[in-house]
């Protein structure tokens, strides 16, 4: 895929301030003059949509597997990449993404423990060579992030998982950020102030 | 997996006649005095229904891309298993499958043409060592199969591809049958009474 526009994504658990954080990427894109693309994951197209509600939702007398669900994610990713993000990205527009892959080796492979071969093959099936060009990984203690997320109202199916769950989701995230390149982890406890000003301290960098 | 009762699953293309060799296998189990269980796929589960819709239905301004056409077979396939058909095996039943793995592999990598390879993993991780005791496969030239499905009424997004995708379908389909075991091919092309008749007597042999 011939790549003119650029791919960042933020990630993180719930109540790590992702949305403030993509609206302070979205402003600083806007005025420095590009056309910028905003997706979700799972979701961003009619189909992608549909299946985020499917696995969200709470199924009643229904064990959803651990697969079932990434198969589901890996659905939607693939529905949204073909669909919306690489004609954005050829067309020279710049895509700036709600959580993305990193996601589901976190969620899935770190908070459900799922094979991580298994995922690997998925993701190489999916996703090809394409990678982000930057990833903000705003981290945060689960147990405040979960605090957060709970105020803002009703928790989902997988929301509502145990403790330990986003213990573990929190380490993949860090594992991986620590691993791979194109990867910056904001530290989620600070005041939203400083939090934007560590997130355009980043772009600054990478992209002036 | 302590599987007690046994798994014998029907496939074919459009028009091919399974819902009447589904309603043939299922007389001659019960007078053997078996319990049975019926299944579709994809479906089977509330969750498995939605994405059976989802993955049937035409999409608007939307390009369904084959990898998540696939991802939703298993996804499916995998809420099935779990819920239905393990369960179902370890009490004794048996359970009776209108489609299974076979579909998959004939349509999505026949018809789809989709990496062997990469379908291959994804059977691995989504059935392990689960295959059926007996597919009984009706054979049926696809030109036939689908002017027997279109007298039947509207047509879904995948039975609405090209006659080549259903001719790869079918060769896929043989050559499957050919190269594993318990997997018996039954001419579709004959009356209903010759069809019930080659049914009756792979059913004698196999289990009696």
């Amino acid at each position: 895929m011939n790549r003119k526009g650029k791919f960042i994504v933020i990630e993180g658990l719930e109540g790590a301030g992702k949305s403030s954080a993509i609206a302070t990427v979205k402003q600083y894109l806007q005025r420095a003059g590009h056309e910028v693309v905003c997706t979700r994951e799972p979701g961003g197209t009619a189909l992608a949509e549909s299946l985020r509600t499917l696995v969200k939702q709470v199924q009643d007398d229904e064990v959803v597997a651990p697969q079932t669900e990434l198969l589901l994610m890996y659905a939607a990713r693939m529905q949204l990449l073909v669909n919306v993000i690489q004609p954005a990205l050829i067309e020279g527009k710049w895509v700036l993404g709600d959580r993305h892959d990193m996601s589901s080796r976190a969620y899935q492979g770190g908070g459900r423990q799922l094979d991580e071969a298994f995922i690997n093959q998925l993701r190489h099936a999916v996703l090809g060579d394409l990678t982000p060009d930057l990833t903000l990984y705003l981290d945060i203690d689960p147990a405040i992030g979960l605090e957060r997320a709970k105020a803002r109202g009703e928790l989902d199916r997988i929301e509502q998982e145990q403790l330990t769950f986003f213990q573990r989701t929190r380490q993949k995230y860090l594992q991986i950020a620590a691993s791979e390149p194109n990867i910056e982890v904001i530290d989620a406890s600070q005041s939203l102030e400083q939090v934007q000003d560590s997130i355009l301290a980043v772009l600054r960098r990478v992209f002036e």
